[in-house]
């Protein structure tokens, strides 16, 4: 019988499940743009407003996973593990993540993004490294990950085709916050690595993707699930997004506040982007067959971390990919804002919380961000954050520095930071870093339990 | 504010309800082409599963009537009256009520269609007539009208355009079977010829576009709440579309059947079809003005059948449109099908159901209908009809014969039709012409139970 693109519509309207060849063929259509536009976007919605079931979100992921070229990690002869992130504001693990794991032993291939919306993009901060290639082909990927254990790059066009025109379809159309079709795309991308095992960050909070916690942990679970079925090792953990992770927020300040870590520094306002950076680097080195348990692996993390070995991975892996790492050497000295400005507590007490959201697009406004798919960033923009949440400050007090392109972006950061940012007479709760953690049976009784 | 159509997508989605000026921004968007056809999809489809509110139905339809051409009978002097019926098999009231309502006072504009799927097209029966044009412009639209008193054409590009650009998204995407996009279609196109009053036939039973009751009566009380809304007097009739209407269903033989009837014959074959002509022309000339009563309207439009004064309309109207009339002089010889079978009855018993949905495919199988829009029909193909349900036939005796384009498209109809038509030992309850009438205070009642 062939398969005709009404009535896979159809079926999804009237809640039917898919078949594996089904989707398969749906998503050929869509890489090879065989299949109008109008089809594709009507089943979206369809599928947003009636859910896919599981077996189709897993068959969605493996399709979209072979639609395009792969990358196969075995000649390479270690075991390759990868992070992902749904993202936040001032959330720099990768950079610490990648090179510690690579110094453990096993081999991070990380494909990644641009910065989107109130997220900042880690590809955009490399390329704030004078010279740093994030454009590499696969052989050239082959070739920093064998030197160096480790390497960023960017998709290439090649990878998950089906991905691009699905994703630039969702945005369109207002099928975006899906818990399967979010499944789909990221793991897609990421599986494409021939990864085998898998890290997620999925995170909760203010500043998350996805606001409500329930949504947050249905994704999580469901793609520690769909993973897992693929044949790729994965655990995701549940982190608080409830105030930018660490003090910078921007471009070159995350990495400057990234590879002060990485030089055994221990600033108090790091703390949390240290710690969340060291647990997950600890699962990945757990995962990859490094350490016997992630407690094991997170006390590797940190000998990595303090020794020195992680940041000669780093400054290799940025040298190998054209960059210039003399701007490590003085990185206060490389920072050339165009303008500055110290924004002051407005009040006494206690800071009880933030929207993260809102200071994400404060981040954006100063010019480290973009409005729009292909503008570029500035890459000396930014927040630096000098108190946390619970904080206790006195009106007067620095709490943030901006940098912004120039005096005119300044005004607009400072008055979302103001409207973002609420006090209080006595200490907020704490919110622990780490709330969750789904491994393969976590997620499949999660799953079983969820009425979606 | 200006109006984005993500923000509709996303509204129509969550549930919410579109304001005029946002539903006359989508219909302009349509109608011009600058809104693309995945976001009119993305947001059909919410539609089609959060259904429209009425006060949505209206500003669709007002705006989709609006969005292009519209023809304007006030010059002609005369109430401006029209019917449309949802569609069916042997569905020729057009030809006979057409001319009734006109020779009795009122003028009736009437834009009709195609034959599409399994019912067959006013427009393709009426191109039977060799020199009959359908695409008149607005201008001879108009002259024939003042000539003749009923006028039936095609539907021009620049009528409704929105409509063309949204029912060929809604075909293409999963999303024609819903009342309010059903309902703003149908009547966009009808109030653009500038109705006083209309009369809506909307079928029930086997051979009906909409199958389930239920639907066809929340459809037709959402039409005829929603035009009068816009100010055109509008009755809804639900009638039974259980068998064909009359005997004959395809392309010249329906002209045939009609013009019998307006020759004041009354062959017992075509009994419903004549009944429910007059019933419609009835109310057609009630509502416009020229008879107290539907019951009035129906004696005055059997005295214009009778009296040959609707036959001498339709001649005018066929000449006046390039039609050759002579073919009526002896329409049994202008019949030359390529292949002609009688089917016997293969069984003895009262007729107990058709399906009509069945012999409509039938119907369009012998060569009277098309595959795809564009393709040519058979004007000589078709099918009569020579038992109705209800009647006790003997095996053996003729239950219809079939007029196709070649013996190869003999097979097929034959086949088909065996398998649509039941016996039973007993005669099967016999089922209303007309089960329903929805005036305005009716439909609005029936819309504010109806849970939607």
């Amino acid at each position: 019988m062939p398969i005709h693109m009404i009535d896979l519509i159809l079926k999804k309207r009237d809640r039917g499940t898919l078949s594996g060849d089904e989707i398969r063929y749906l998503v050929r259509g869509a890489a090879g743009e065989t299949i109008p536009v109008e089809q594709l976007a009507a089943w979206l919605m369809a599928a947003w407003l009636n859910g896919l079931k599981l077996d189709e979100t897993r068959a969605l992921t493996v399709a979209m996973r072979d639609s395009g070229v792969k990358f196969d990690p075995t000649p390479l002869g270690k075991v390759a593990v990868d992070k992902h992130s749904t993202g936040g504001v001032g959330d720099k693990t990768s950079f610490l993540v990648a090179p510690i794991a690579a110094a453990c032993g096993v081999v991070v291939p990380m494909i990644s993004g641009r910065a989107l919306g109130h997220t900042g993009g880690t590809l955009d901060k490399l390329e704030a490294i004078p010279g740093y290639r994030t454009a590499l082909s696969l052989e050239e990927f082959e070739a920093v990950l064998r030197e160096c254990g480790a390497s960023i790059v960017s998709q290439t066009p090649a990878l998950v085709p089906a991905d691009r025109v699905l994703y630039a379809l969702r945005d369109r159309t207002g099928t975006v916050e899906n818990a399967g079709l979010i499944c789909a795309s990221i793991l897609s991308k990421k599986l494409a690595a021939g990864l085998d095992a898998l890290v997620l960050d999925v995170k909760t909070g203010s500043g998350a993707f996805l606001r409500e916690r329930e949504d947050g942990e249905f994704l999580a679970a469901l793609m520690v699930a769909t993973a897992e079925a693929t044949g790729t090792r994965t655990v995701a953990l549940m982190t608080d997004m409830g105030q930018p992770l660490g003090s910078a927020a921007g471009n070159w300040i995350e990495l400057v506040e990234s590879v002060e870590l990485m030089r055994g520094k221990r600033p108090a306002q790091s703390e949390d982007l240290r710690e969340l950076s060291l647990i997950l680097a600890g699962w990945m080195i757990h995962l990859g067959g490094q350490a016997e348990s992630p407690g094991a692996g997170y006390a590797r993390a940190e000998a990595a971390m303090m020794d020195g070995s992680a940041l000669r991975v780093f400054l290799a892996m940025v040298q190998a990919q054209g960059g210039d790492v003399s701007v490590f050497d003085g990185p206060e000295k490389f920072h050339k804002p165009g303008a500055t400005r110290l924004v002051e507590a407005w009040a006494s007490g206690y800071i009880a919380s933030m929207d993260t959201t809102a200071l994400g697009w404060a981040v954006q406004r100063t010019g480290a961000g973009r409005e729009k798919a292909g503008e570029p960033v500035d890459p000396h923009a930014g927040i630096v954050f000098h108190a946390r949440r619970g904080a206790l400050v006195e009106k007067g007090m620095p709490l943030a520095t901006l940098y912004a392109t120039n005096e005119a972006h300044l005004d607009e950061p400072e008055k979302l930071l103001k409207e973002a940012i609420d006090f209080c007479d006595t200490p907020p709760e704490p919110v622990p870093l780490v709330s969750r953690v789904f491994t393969r049976s976590e997620a499949e009784k999660h799953l079983a339990n969820a009425v979606r």
